[in-house]
C-alpha cells in the first residue's frame, strides 16, 4: 500500500463514519476531510466531487452489509446445512439496534434518494441481499413465489427491528420482534410437508 | 372555529406535511409560515419556538396514524371478531409505501432524535400500536410473551416493508413483505390448539 492508496482508504472510513452518524445530506466533504486527517490535495484527487466520495463510502458499507449477510447464510460459515437455521442465524446477528441499519437509514436520508447514482448502491444492496436470503429458503423446499415473499418479511423485520429499537430507545425491541418472526418460521406449515 | 384557530389548523397542517416530505431538520419555521399562508404574527402567538411546532406537528401526525391502526383492530370496524383476521386488516391496509411511514422515518431524522420532547412523542406511538396489536394477538388465546413478540414483528414488517419499498424504488417489496409474514401468521403452530 503507498501512501495515496492510504489516504483514499482514510478518506472512505472516515466518510463511512461519519454518514452512519449524521446521515450523508449533514456531512460535508471538509468534515470528512478534517476527520481523516489526510491533505486536502488527496481529498481532490481522488474524489473531485462529494458525489465521487459518498458513492466510494456507501459501496464499502454496503460491500460490508453484504458480506456479513452471506457470511450467516453460507452453509460452511453458518456450521449447519439447514435453510432454516441458515435464515435464523441471519435473523439473530448480534446488530447495534440504537444505532439503526448503516444502508437502510439511507432510505431517509434525502441526499441519497435524491442521487440517482448512490440510490442505485442501496437499492442493490437490498436486491442481492433479498435473492440470498430468498434462494436459501428455497433450500428448504419452498416454492420460488412463497420463498421471495418470507424473505421479504425476513428482511423486513430486521430493518423494521431497528426502526422500533431507535423509536423506543430500547434495543430488545429489535430483539422481540425477531423472536416473534423466528418463532413463525420454525413452525412448520401443515402443507409445507406434503410439498 | 374563529380565525385563530383556523390559523393554528392551517400552521400544524403545513408542518406535517412538510415535515413528511423534508424532515423536521431541514424545515424552518419560516418555509412552514410560507406554506401554510398565514400571518407571522399568527405563527408566533400559536408556536414561539420551533420546538412547539414540531410537537403539534408530529403529535398531530401520530394521532392520526394510531387512530388508523385502532381502527384495523377494532372488531366493529374492522367487521370481524377473529382477532388474526383484524391484525391482517392492520398489516394489509394499504399505504403509500414510496413516501415512507410517516411517523417510522422521524427516527432517522436527528432534529427528532436529539428533541426528548419530540421523541417521547415517537417512542409513545410505537408503545401504544405495539400494546394495541399484543392485546389484539392475546385475544387469540396467545400467552403474553408471545403475543408481545409476536405484536413487535409485525409492526416491524410494515416499518420494514417501508424500507424495502424505498430502497428498492417499489411498492410491491411492502406488499410482498406482508404477503411472507401473513402467510406464517396464518399457520396455526401445533401446540397453540391445545393451549
Amino acid at each position: 500500500m503507498n501512501a495515496t492508496t492510504g489516504a483514499r482508504e482514510r478518506l472512505v472510513a472516515a466518510a463511512q463514519q461519519m454518514f452512519a452518524a449524521q446521515g450523508v445530506g449533514a456531512t460535508s466533504p471538509r468534515q470528512v476531510l478534517d476527520a481523516s486527517g489526510v491533505g486536502q490535495g488527496s481529498l481532490y484527487h481522488h474524489f473531485p466531487t462529494k458525489h465521487d466520495l459518498a458513492v466510494a463510502a456507501v459501496g464499502a458499507t454496503v460491500d460490508d452489509a453484504l458480506a456479513a449477510a452471506r457470511r450467516d447464510l453460507d452453509p460452511g460459515d453458518a456450521g449447519t446445512e439447514d435453510p432454516v437455521a441458515r435464515v435464523v442465524a441471519y435473523l439473530e446477528r448480534p446488530r447495534d439496534a440504537l444505532a439503526g441499519c448503516k444502508v437502510g437509514r439511507l432510505t431517509s436520508d434525502q441526499a441519497v434518494m435524491d442521487d440517482d447514482g448512490l440510490h442505485d448502491v442501496v437499492t442493490a444492496y437490498f436486491v442481492r441481499l433479498l435473492d440470498a436470503v430468498a434462494a436459501t429458503l428455497r433450500e428448504a423446499g419452498l416454492p420460488d413465489a412463497v420463498a421471495r415473499d418470507r424473505a421479504h418479511a425476513a428482511v423486513a423485520v430486521v430493518q423494521g427491528g431497528y426502526v422500533l429499537a431507535r423509536a423506543t430507545g430500547d434495543p430488545d425491541a429489535m430483539s422481540a420482534a425477531v423472536r416473534g418472526f423466528v418463532a413463525l418460521l420454525r413452525t412448520p406449515a401443515p402443507t409445507e410437508g406434503a410439498r
